[in-house]
């Protein structure tokens, strides 16, 4: 179907809107009132920016508090709206909304409403202009679309019909089944938009906390549903007031709009993508920096093994167990200090992953490899991080192991055996889009998002993993866009015994970070242990925690650039990450380094 | 009373929270257990931190969900709360706060908690401590104050009493009334926040939007002259989960909570305050510069003249009726470029102003003045602003005009009155606090806060005002801490007819912003308009809004450096600022001016 954006889901001026939904893919957009009359073009000009971009103008919504008011009043609001169908015909909008009226003097008499709305539609035909009568959910007397429905099937006029907004309709409870019964004809156009399911007031709700669907907590996909059942065929229009969009750049923010209708679409049964591919364990994690020293040495201190190099690249290959990790020195490594660059996605079909992240906008990325390299999949999640899709030694498939030579080293004899999770700081404004990325592109459950107290700022962390846990990406959000304190990545590694990995990296001259003696008195406070082993713990600052399924202990090591290391076991089916502990560890790490 | 604070209500390490409630003048604190958990400090060290900053250690929070579970829960819980005890007695703290239990599996049944919380206080009477207990609003059976003092009463233990907290009682809308028939002596502790009025689910908003008293929409000087009347003479004690507080620097939060607590006494009649002095004008206003001139074309071609200049210092007076603009180029003037650093607020009682200032913990600044010059009282707005208490040639005080010295000029014609407005764009991180510094320390009314739409992200804009209006300040605070675009400044004028001080503000060079078409487009639409009228608005890039009082009619001028003018005509007692106006005006400024 036609896809469109209102102008005030994204920022900037209305050039800077108009080209951001253009190249995101959009087919149309809604113009935003204020911000076509605090744009230097004027309406003739806006129109052909918009026809060399490519972009219809479907909706314009420039009046409010129309209908179901005295005679007197209404004829001004005739008048008003004579110049806003004049403006449109000079923009080439052929549809106007017009919302339920919150006005205080508003009469609750539908008959007069349905009048009121014939006139104006009326007058809009004059214009070739459509009238789509929209509910507010927070109308004075029309508040439910079903309700605003009845208006407009009274009026009875061609250029009358109804418009639907899932906000709207779904921040109410209402059903929407009941779309179905309105004459897909008369369904002039449909507005969409999700929120995560909040308890408050719902103008407020609106206004500052709608978002792309998926991102939120409605069932859009149900609701488009039914639309579609009832025989809309105009644009799937995204209107979304948010106050992080508003401050983040228009660019980023439409691909991941035009991305959320993509799923839509797929999720309502109206287009397919390609299939979901989901990865089922970590291949490898990429750690770029400018200096391989003392990566390499924690690598070493963690029991891991330089096992081989890259053919072409300055690229190490550390293995210990089934995890690997590569520290790559080449170029592009030299700028920002050492991070965690990429991700190996273990894929049952490289290609097929790549397939769908491409249908689905992720940014693919150059295969900057040489000729007889294996072939890589990869493509760039909204942090930047690179997402190889990638076989490990699999017959069937290239290894991207191939495109290295073994090295001669001492065997591995660590106690690490895989990577248990990878912890990555997210941008400010794009939180929300990072989880519904991974889920939808990767297949991934996003879980419940909980608050973790850190000593300077609030932060969210949100897991997204496998079903049986083979891959775990915790995504986190510092409490503001610019928190420079808050970028730190993390690589966990699973061990079937924390005690002796921490011990053997100490042994090996790795540090691990310092827990505060308090928190083993907690320790001691909360839970009963057996003879010896809190003393183990507070020894090598050795975190635990116990949920219902199980228990987990894990350590930290020092921080080189912005990654550090995590040494985690994780016994009889303990789903979490230690949230309970991160503010403790948290207080550790400032303390350790202080970042202001 | 002794003023406490709980340390998560500070951002930073345990250390930095104990020295910045000791320096902002606490006599106690809350520790969060948390904070303590994660500090490198053990208890002992902690109780002579807290001694050496003259600190005592009020109360401690270990425990939830205690009372009214199976005996063998229970057993666990008195386990536990013995380590706390024994923690406890190391931090010389003899009050512990027990909140009701917002566990699934705890039961309904008064007595089983009244016995359990009986065994608990025995057993912390063993080590000289009380238990408070309190009811959480989101408490599973126990959600009001007078159903946990039942449970107290009930209990009748001497070291069992209850703990009040103000978000708690009027979050639920309970009435305090109800507080005074609790004995004085069985109210253990008295905790307090306030918190702006939303609709929202209440663990939400206590968790993440409690503020300072006076800060928010609650009557918590009212609560605690109930508190005070039931014979409570225990700390006033602050705890506020606030996200924007837990990261903003822990000094100056603590400052204002400081100040909160001395105006909630004032406010309920238990400690007085020097009185109040409203100022009833702007004296002046005074840009720094580090080049005068290109604003002292932009003041020349508004209309003001050079009519003196200071005695000892680079500072010239610019005048025009009633409105008076100082320029400074001395040094201090050198590192930010050119922006509004001090306001003169004309006073009926200078010397009184400052010393409320300064009782209620407004940074004094220093006199910086020669010999011979005025006293000049001048006190820290929360943004930096220095504001002036002064009077201007007033027979019975000294006035700061006598400081200057006239210079031979033109006399002035143009067609400013006086000053109007000031608008002034507050630190991110302190724009509750703003608000209340204005109006309990000036003694301004706080007026509604309404929501701008700037192209890049969402303002919002609180005017704080004198009765009669002599004194207007537009406080407005951008999307985001470090957004840099949102740093604009500007000095409202008032003139008796815009059209004629725009058009001899262009004729004498100046530059007005420019407002697009489309703006009057809307305009004709919305208003109708006397012949000619809409014609001059829109030459010259007048602005206009009307309300149910009058209407406002207003143009702005080109930018230098973080501040520009604007020219304000107000008939008829319109209230606003042109708020319907600030989305096109803000477009237009980054349209001339681009900010990122």
């Amino acid at each position: 179907m036609r896809t469109s954006i209102a102008t005030v889901s994204l920022s900037g001026s209305l050039t800077e809107k108009l080209t951001a939904a253009a190249r995101a893919g959009f087919d149309g957009v809604e113009i935003f009132e204020n911000d076509l009359l605090a744009s230097p073009l004027t309406p003739e000009e806006i129109r052909v920016r918009c026809a060399d971009l490519g972009l219809s103008i479907d909706l314009y919504q420039p009046m409010r508090d129309i209908e179901a008011v005295s005679a007197e009043v209404f004829e001004g609001n005739l008048r008003r709206a004579r110049h806003k169908f004049e403006l449109m015909a000079r923009l080439g909008c052929d549809t106007v909304l017009v919302c339920s009226s919150v006005h205080p003097l508003a009469e609750d008499d539908d008959a007069l409403a349905a009048d009121h709305l014939r006139q104006l539609a009326a007058q809009a035909q004059e214009f070739g202009i459509r009238v789509a009568y929209e509910a507010l959910a927070w109308g004075r007397h029309v508040s439910t679309y079903d309700h605003a429905w009845r208006i407009v099937a009274a009026a009875d006029h061609p250029a009358l019909g109804t418009c639907l907004d899932s906000f709207h309709i779904l921040a109410r409870g209402s059903d929407p089944k009941g779309i179905e019964d309105i004459p897909g004809e008369k369904i002039f156009f449909l507005q969409l938009a999700d929120a995560p399911l909040m308890a408050m007031d719902v103008l407020q709700w609106s206004r500052h906390y709608r978002c792309f669907p998926g991102q939120g907590g409605f069932d859009v996909a149900g609701l488009v549903r039914h639309v579609i059942d009832a025989g809309y065929d105009g644009p799937l229009s995204l209107e979304v007031f948010n106050d992080v969009f508003r401050q983040s750049e228009a660019g980023p923010t439409a691909v991941d709009a035009h991305r959320s209708l993509l799923m839509l679409q797929e999720a309502a049964g109206i287009a397919a993508l390609p299939e979901r591919v989901v990865p089922t364990g970590v291949a490898f994690a990429e750690l770029v920096t400018p200096d391989a020293e003392p990566v390499g040495a924690l690598l070493g201190a963690l029991g891991f093994a330089r096992t081989a190099r890259h053919r072409s690249k300055p690229v190490d290959l550390w293995s210990q167990g089934e995890a690997r990790v590569l520290v790559n020195t080449g170029p592009a490594a030299r700028r920002d200090g050492t991070q965690l660059a990429a991700i190996g996605l273990e894929s049952p079909d490289p290609a097929g992953a790549a397939r769908r992240a491409e249908a689905l906008l992720a940014p693919v990325l150059p295969r900057r490899r040489a000729a007889e390299d294996a072939p890589l999949d990869a493509v760039a999640a909204p942090d930047g991080t690179e997402l190889f899709f990638c076989a490990t030694d699999r017959p069937e498939l290239p290894s991207w192991t191939g495109d290295f030579r073994p090295v001669a080293h001492p065997g591995a004899a660590g106690h690490v055996r895989r990577v248990d999770h990878l912890a990555l700081t997210q941008p400010w404004h794009q939180f929300d889009e990072a989880a519904l990325f991974h889920r939808t592109v990767l297949g991934l459950h996003a879980r419940d998002s909980v608050d973790v107290a850190d000593p300077y700022g609030l932060f969210r962390s949100r897991p997204v993993t496998s079903e049986d846990g083979g891959v775990r990406i915790a995504l986190s959000v510092g409490p503001a866009p610019t928190d420079t304190t808050t970028r730190a990545q993390h690589i966990a590694l699973a061990t079937d015994d924390v005690v002796a990995a921490a011990r053997a990296f100490r042994a090996a001259g790795g540090r691990l970070l310092a827990v505060p003696a308090n928190y083993y008195d907690d320790l001691a406070a909360r839970f009963e242990f057996v003879e010896g082993e809190l003393e183990s713990y507070r020894e090598l600052g050795i975190l635990y925690d116990r949920d219902p399924d199980g228990e987990f202990r894990h350590c930290y090591t020092e921080t080189v650039g912005r990654v550090f290391f995590e040494l985690v076991q994780r016994d009889g089916g303990y789903k979490g990450y230690g949230a309970q502990n991160a503010p403790v560890r948290l207080a550790a790490q400032h303390a350790q380094r202080p970042l202001r």
